[in-house]
C-alpha cells in the first residue's frame, strides 16, 4: 500500500488534529475523583465520536462497574495481522492547581508545547492511532491492517476493572499483538523503545490516637500523638540508605544480569543534568545501584501523600485524633503484588507504635510487572519505523511506571504489549504543568502510518 | 459592701446574660486566620461596648501592631486594691468544621451547654466580670475594689504583641495583682485554682526535594522523597519511649521535689477514666512520670500538624516535591523559649536527611512558664469564694497550657495572676464542638462577686 499519499494526507491536517486534541485535552476527566464522574463520560463520548467519524469503523461503547471502555475494530485486511490499539482517556488529578502557569483545562499552546492536564497522557498520543486510521480511510479507502481499539477510562486509578473486562471478552480483542499509544519515549533527544514496566501496588494508611483533637497544653506530653506514631511508623519502612526495610520485599526479585546491567550502563545518560532537571540535589535510593537501575529494575515504596492535624496559616496548638498516609509500591518482575501488600501490611502491624490505633485501607492498584523479548517482530517493526521517522535507531530502555494492561494481556491472552507511544517522559503528566510537544503530534502520525504500512506488507 | 442585693441582681439577670454571651459567641473572631481579621475588630468594639454599658468606667480601645486591646478602667474605690483583670476575645479556629454537630459560630444550647467556638475559651469567663461590674454599680453605685480591665485579642496566637504593650502602658496597668477570666478550671466536679502554668514556643519546618511533584513510576525510588525524609526527621524529635531526644532539651528543667510529687499523687484522678474521656486507648509519654506530672511539670515537643503530597480522594502516585510540619514545645520553669528554639532547630539541621533542603520558619509563639506561691493573699481570697460558692475548698493545680500573660505581667511589673476562669478544662475548646457550661457563668458571676468583695474589706 502506498504510504506516500497517506503521509501527505497527515501532515495536510496538522493543524486540524491540533485543533481537535486542544478540544479532548479540555475535558477535564479526571478518573481518580468522582465529582469528575460525568467528564469521564464526556471523554469517552469523544473518542468513540472520533472513531465513528475516522472511518467505517464498528464503535461500541462497551460498560464496566468504572468507566466505559470505547471499543472500534476494522478487520477488513484479509491475510494481514491484527492488532489491538490500548490507550486510556481519564487523566491525572490537576492539584496543586496553584502551580499551574495556563489552567490545566484550559489547553495553551506555548512555545511548541501544548499545555493542559492529559494531553501527554494520554490524550495526544492516544489521538495518533484514530488520526491514522482516518488518513488511510481517506486516501486507500481501507487499512493495511487489522485493528481494534480498546480505550479506557481508569488507567490512572490502576485499570481496576480492566483485568475482569478483558477476561469477559477475550473473543472479541483477539488479535495477534497490542500496539499502546500510552507508556512515554524515555526522552525527548532519542527515540526509544519499551522492553519491560515495573508493576504497582497500593494502600492507605489511618492511625488515630486521642478521639478528637486535644488542646496540645492541657494533654500534650501525656497522650499518644497521631503524627509522632505516623512519622515513626513511615521512617521505619525504609533504612536511613534509602533500602525497604519491609522483610521479604526483596525476596523474589530477579537480579539483573551482568549483560544487563552492562546494557543499562551503556545508555547515554547525564545523572546531573538529569538531577537538574528534576530540581533534586542529589540521587537517593537502594544502595548498590545506579540511578537508571533504580529507576528500572529495582523495586520502591513511596509515600505519595501524609497528612493530619492543622494545615492553615498560623498554628494551632493541638494534638491532632488522626493521621492519613498514602503508600504505593512499583514492582520488578517477579514480584506478586498481593504478597507485597501483605509483606507491607505485616510490617506495619508489627511497627504501629503503642497507644495508636493502625487501620490499613486496600489500595485500588495492582499489577505486575510486564516485559517483552528484544527480537519480537512487531518490536523491530516498531523499530524500523522509528528508524525511517527520525533516520536514527532508537535506544531500548525500560519503564519505571506501570502499564497494567500488558501484564494482563500476557497473562489472559498471551499477546505481548509494544509501547508506541509519542509522548514523552519529561513532559510532567503527573505535575503541574503537564504539556504535549506538537512535533511529537506530527512524528507520531508518520510513525504509526509506517508501522502499519510496515506490518500490512 | 452588702452583697445580698448584689447576688440577687446577677441571678436575676440570668438569661440576659446568656443571650449576650450567645451574641458575642456569634462573632467569628480567628486570630490566626487574616481573613477574619474584621471579626477580631468586631469582637473588640462588642466587648468596649460592653463594658461601656456597665457602668461609669473610661473605656479605650488601644491598638497593637496586631489586634487591639480593649482597656476600661473605674478607680473610686479609695484605699481599696486595684485588680487587673485579664481576659482575650479571640478565639481558636474552627477546623475540622465538618466534626461540629452544630455550626461553631452558631451558638447553640443544648443539655446546659452552650456549643460556640470561643464559648467557654474564653468569651464566657470574660463576660463575668463585665457584668460583675455592672451588678456592682446598678446595686450600689460602685465598686469595692479598683478594676482595669485588660482583653486582648492576639491570645490565640501567642499573645504576641502583649509584652511590648504591657511595656508600654506599665503606668496604665498598675495594679497589685492580675485576676485572669481565662485558664480554665481543671474539672468539672472539684472546683480548683492553678498554681502555675507552662510555657510555649513553636517551629514550622518546610523539607523539599524535587522542584516539582514528580511521577513515581518514572523517579520513584531514586531522587529523595520529602515525605520519608520528614518521617525520618520528625521520628527522631523522640526517643521510642516518649522522652524528647532533643540534646539538651531537659537540662533547665527544674526537677519536681519529693512535696510536690507527694501532693500531686494525692488529687483524685482516675487515668482510666480520663484515657475514656478523651478516647485514647492509653497514656503514653516520658517515662518516669505520672499523667499529671506529664501534664503540668514536664516539658514537651508536639507535632501540631504535619502534610505533604496528595491527600484527596483515590491515589496519585507522585514523589511530591514538599513536605511541612508545625511544632509547638510546652515549657517549665526553668526553660528559655529561644534557648529551647535554639536546641530544637539545632536537631532538625543535624538530622536533616541527605538530598533534601530543610527550612526552619520561626514561629509566632515563645512565653516562659509562669507560677504563683501557695500562700499568696489574693489567692487565699479567691479560694474563700470558692468555698463560698461551691461548699467545698478547690483543688489546687497546676495548668499544662500557656497563659504568657502571666509570666510578662511578673516580668515586666512585678504582678502575680490568680487565675479566676469558669471555663472547664474538658469543654474542647481547642477541638470541635466546644462549649462552656451555662451552671458555670452562674457561678461565676457569684464567684466574682463575692471575691472582690472581700478584697474591697
Amino acid at each position: 500500500m502506498d504510504l506516500g499519499p497517506v503521509l501527505a494526507h497527515l501532515e495536510a491536517g496538522h493543524d486540524r488534529v491540533l485543533a481537535e486534541l486542544i478540544e479532548f485535552s479540555a475535558i477535564p476527566s479526571v478518573s481518580t475523583n468522582p465529582s469528575h464522574a460525568a467528564d469521564v463520560r464526556a471523554a469517552a463520548q469523544w473518542v468513540a465520536a472520533q472513531l465513528a467519524a475516522a472511518g467505517p469503523l464498528t464503535v461500541r461503547t462497551l460498560p464496566t462497574p468504572g468507566a466505559s471502555v470505547v471499543y472500534a475494530e476494522s478487520l477488513g485486511a484479509a491475510g494481514a495481522p491484527t492488532v489491538l490499539i490500548y490507550g486510556h482517556y481519564d487523566v491525572q488529578p490537576e492539584d496543586p492547581i496553584e502551580q499551574w502557569v495556563s489552567p490545566p483545562f484550559t489547553p495553551t499552546l506555548r512555545d511548541g508545547r501544548l499545555y493542559a492536564r492529559g494531553a501527554s497522557d494520554d490524550k495526544g498520543p492516544l489521538l495518533i492511532p484514530i488520526k491514522v486510521v482516518e488518513a488511510f480511510f481517506a486516501v486507500h479507502g481501507r487499512l493495511p491492517i487489522n485493528v481494534k481499539f480498546m480505550i479506557e477510562g481508569e488507567e490512572e486509578i490502576g485499570s481496576r476493572h480492566l483485568e475482569a473486562f478483558i477476561a469477559q471478552h477475550r473473543e472479541l480483542l483477539a488479535a495477534d499483538v497490542v500496539l499502546s499509544a500510552d507508556g512515554a519515549m524515555w526522552r525527548i533527544n532519542e527515540p526509544s523503545l519499551t522492553l519491560g514496566n515495573r508493576g504497582l501496588c497500593s494502600l492507605e494508611l489511618l492511625i488515630q490516637g486521642p478521639a478528637k483533637d486535644l488542646h496540645s497544653g492541657r494533654h500534650g506530653g501525656s497522650v499518644p500523638n497521631p503524627l509522632h506514631a505516623m512519622a515513626r511508623l513511615i521512617a521505619s519502612l525504609h533504612e536511613g540508605s534509602g533500602r525497604v526495610a519491609v522483610h521479604g520485599f526483596y525476596d523474589a526479585v530477579r537480579e539483573l544480569d551482568p549483560a544487563e546491567r552492562k546494557e543499562i550502563a551503556a545508555l547515554p545518560f547525564d545523572e546531573s543534568a538529569y538531577l537538574q532537571e528534576v530540581g533534586a540535589t542529589a540521587a537517593f535510593g537502594e544502595p548498590g545501584y545506579t540511578t537508571l537501575e533504580r529507576q528500572w529494575t529495582r523495586p520502591t515504596l513511596e509515600v505519595n501523600g501524609l497528612w493530619g492535624g492543622y494545615q492553615g496559616p498560623g498554628g494551632k496548638t493541638i494534638v491532632p485524633s488522626e493521621a492519613h498516609a498514602k503508600i504505593t509500591c512499583r514492582l520488578v518482575p517477579d514480584q506478586d503484588p498481593d504478597e507485597i501488600v501483605r509483606m507491607v501490611r505485616q510490617h506495619l502491624e508489627a511497627n504501629a507504635p503503642p497507644g495508636t490505633r493502625l487501620t490499613i485501607l486496600p489500595g485500588g492498584e495492582r499489577s505486575r510487572s510486564a516485559s517483552i523479548e528484544r527480537d519480537h517482530t512487531v518490536l523491530k517493526a516498531a523499530e524500523a519505523a522509528l528508524v525511517d521517522t527520525y533516520g536514527t535507531a532508537p535506544l531500548f530502555i525500560r519503564m519505571g511506571g506501570t502499564l497494567p494492561v500488558a501484564e494482563i494481556f500476557h497473562r489472559l491472552m498471551g499477546l505481548d504489549t509494544v509501547y508506541f507511544s509519542f509522548s514523552t517522559g519529561d513532559e510532567d503528566f503527573h505535575a503541574p504543568n503537564e504539556f504535549f510537544r506538537v512535533h511529537r503530534l506530527h512524528e507520531g502520525l508518520a510513525a504509526w502510518a509506517r508501522l502499519w504500512e510496515r506490518l500490512g506488507r
